[in-house]
């Protein structure tokens, strides 16, 4: 994909300070900017390298005036930060929409339905009675179960799975390698000491414009669904068991995991490796630490929680102070006690 | 798939009061029962909504009086729990059993072996000198290495890896996602400073009635074998290394992870994230709690134990409460230091 | 694959005490030999097992001399750990090369490049110009996405990913299910509450020597590259986010998590389910123990920290001691309050 530098200022409203016919293929950090790349400069502390850069072009903002002669050719845009962010949200899009057609061997069953504009890589599977909408991506290896259910604009990435009967709305992201829809942890204990399995018949929802990382595991709910709100955004290596629902526009990062039929409120901010037990509330608004266990419901909204067994940060940090030094504290005892 | 209410009645042992003809094609939570459903009432919390629910039939036990009116039709068994049960059971087993036959394109190399009633799903993978019983389900885009050996009516779901050499009996189900003998972190340090890899050349056996969760990964033995035991049961995102032995009935939570050589007794309970280092032995019977550390052998069977280095749980729970409040522990030091 | 006893010896620089015709297809432990096998004697504690194994050749040291009768043959070798050693690495070694060819179907985009002793299994995806060296194995349903570049006798394993962009050296290992360069996780939240994706236009680099474990995933950058260098060793499902830099000869236990914009110094060592947050720098020769969480900058080399939140390890052990009895702790405070 090559634009020229004129081109990219009339796609971000800018003008050119320099050529405008020359080609650009890349973005590049500007201190890393070669030949063919297109940088920014936002940070004052940058500014050293927009005199050295190799980049092509260097978009800038407004009121910058340089000090220095240099090699690059300039965008000029209202803010540097703003106008880069636009060229990356235009390349992302082009390159997704770029994405048309069927590459064979690619396994459709005849009873399914996908909508224009869509793309299903080499080796992707979809089974029986899905129902795909417009502009859906499946790539390479990616697998849909039977009667799953994907709106507009969804992208399903390589080698990720979406199990039989998952429903997944328009504008949803699903990594590479993530699980949706396997079944839930559900075994009854028998007389004898052995288990049986109990069956899963429920499944997943996302909502629209939800997020996966690669690698992350959503389980299908017992009955009913497990629910992922609108908006919300999930890293990699989560895991979500059987029944939780998760709130509208809240973050997960890696490697959480959260049990059984919990729910969590919406716009919550839960660190990397916090545990939730199941069974439980966790109120809207609530922020998580990392590393953090919770095992009771949290129903006072807006709080920030942190250890190992989670409690107030603030109060969890004095009492983890005075734990790095708990022989001074008994020490201080021992002293005590040799008083008469 | 569709069956009637008298059918239905007759398979779980039941006798219809209402219409034995109309046609169920879906199991419904009671509160979220619409036509074409069946539901069960046995919390009597939800009998309210019998007399509501818009499913076509609902499951009751036999002692059962309404007290209002319903639309419903009644299906009446010994116990209403029990029947559902059974139905849930049905239902998997016949989805189960109706998958036969290859979905192409599907490889097997020409030196391997299927059962009768086996299914090959679409781009799934079985490579050189297998040999795999009846009823074996290979899923679509499943990998089955060389020389796997596969018991009757095991499973391996979507993109699961079962890596070569690896021995599974019979009743097991592999979750998608999940790799069955990869290689053993073993590497040797050498006096520069870096590692040389020491070749992995054991396998991993799953005996029978295992079930192995999404995106689990259990590595092969360094020499001999990595074991699962009979009935043993492991959630998603579990970690298991080379050259562990898992005891029977033992079930563990997602997330948590086994370092090498590491010997798990039966019938022992772990919870999520719980993280047990290597070389160790945990006694049969024993529970541990939920991101619970494990650094040495634990003897006597029947323990609870939990906290961040494991200990007994009451008394864990003990001291986190005093740790709570440290800092008002410091300050009663700090005031009977002031004492003359 | 069968080797005669003869051929084995030569091979490891040995002389064959008994039969040198005997056929080899199997390397066992000594307790567990069966006929076929070849085992090793190096650990004296194991010495028993000589005179009753069933193995069909025991590999021995220089100056060992059997007391008691045996059944087996011997291969006499200078050190008979080393001469094991030397086996398995050419047992590796061949049955890696072993593999040579493509197996149908396979999908190779015509603008991409394989060398020579490539290997492609069923179902494998190489995208848009992409450069693969010599001896590259790609396995069975393994993704390569476009412009991937690979060095010579890099393996990538059955179903792993390796999305757009990334790099990877020579003689590098990516363990089944492992995905290297998914997007960064990098959302701007927006004054509605709801998050907008930041486009993550960066790439991975693996340098030469690296290991990947099964279903471990590795974030591409947003801008820039996420670096493991040359020779670090990761295990299993471990997650490193976007814009990380590893050092060389590194090596990362299983569940580790590192956040975004951290680097790793070299010769680290970093335990299973450690956690270590964003934007910091971690000391060459650290060592972090298992579950161990790493909030500040650790600016000395050689330290050995552990802990909930990391301190140096033997404070820890000293506080964590008092920690299981804070209750006695409490009661000698209450013991002194009562003092008059």
């Amino acid at each position: 994909m090559e634009f020229t530098t004129g081109q990219i200022a009339s796609l971000i409203n800018g003008t050119v300070e320099g050529d405008p016919s020359l080609k650009i293929s890349r973005l590049d950090k500007i201190q890393e900017g070669k030949p063919g790349g297109i940088s920014f400069l936002s940070n004052e502390k940058y500014e050293p390298y927009l005199y050295t850069t190799e980049a092509t072009a260097v978009i800038i903002s407004e009121g910058f005036k340089p000090t220095k002669s240099f090699k690059t050719n300039l965008i000029r845009v209202k803010d540097a930060y703003l106008g880069f962010t636009h060229l990356l949200e235009a390349y992302a899009q082009f390159t997704k929409s770029a994405l048309v057609g069927v590459v064979e061997p690619a396994y459709l069953d005849e009873s399914s339905k996908m909508g224009q504009n869509g793309y299903r890589g080499a080796f992707s599977y979809i089974g029986k009675n899905c129902v795909l909408g417009e502009n859906v991506k499946i790539h390479p290896q990616a697998h849909v179960g039977d009667r799953v259910q994907i709106g507009d604009n969804t992208v399903i990435h390589a080698g990720a799975k979406i199990c039989a009967d998952t429903v997944i709305g328009s504008n949803c992201e699903v990594s590479p390698g993530a699980v949706i829809g396997s079944d839930g942890f559900g075994f009854a204990p028998q007389e004898d000491g052995s288990y049986k399995t109990i069956p899963q018949i429920g499944n997943v929802i996302l909502e629209d414009w939800v997020s996966i990382g690669a690698n992350t595991t959503i389980d299908c709910a017992t009955m009913g669904s497990t629910i992922i709100k609108r908006g919300a955004k999930i890293d990699n290596q989560v895991q979500i068991a059987h029944n939780v629902i998760i709130g509208e526009n809240t973050v997960i990062a890696a490697q959480t995991g959260i049990s059984g039929s919990t729910e969590i409120g919406k716009n919550c901010i839960i660190a990397g490796k916090a545990g939730i037990v199941g069974h439980i509330k966790i109120a809207d608004n609530t922020t998580i630490g990392a590393n953090t266990g919770i095992s009771k419901t949290i129903k006072k909204s807006g709080q920030t929680l942190f250890g190992y067994m989670a409690m107030d940060m603030k109060n969890f940090l004095k009492s983890y102070t005075i734990f790095k030094n708990l022989e001074g504290l008994e020490n201080r005892i021992k002293e005590l006690e040799k008083k008469p």
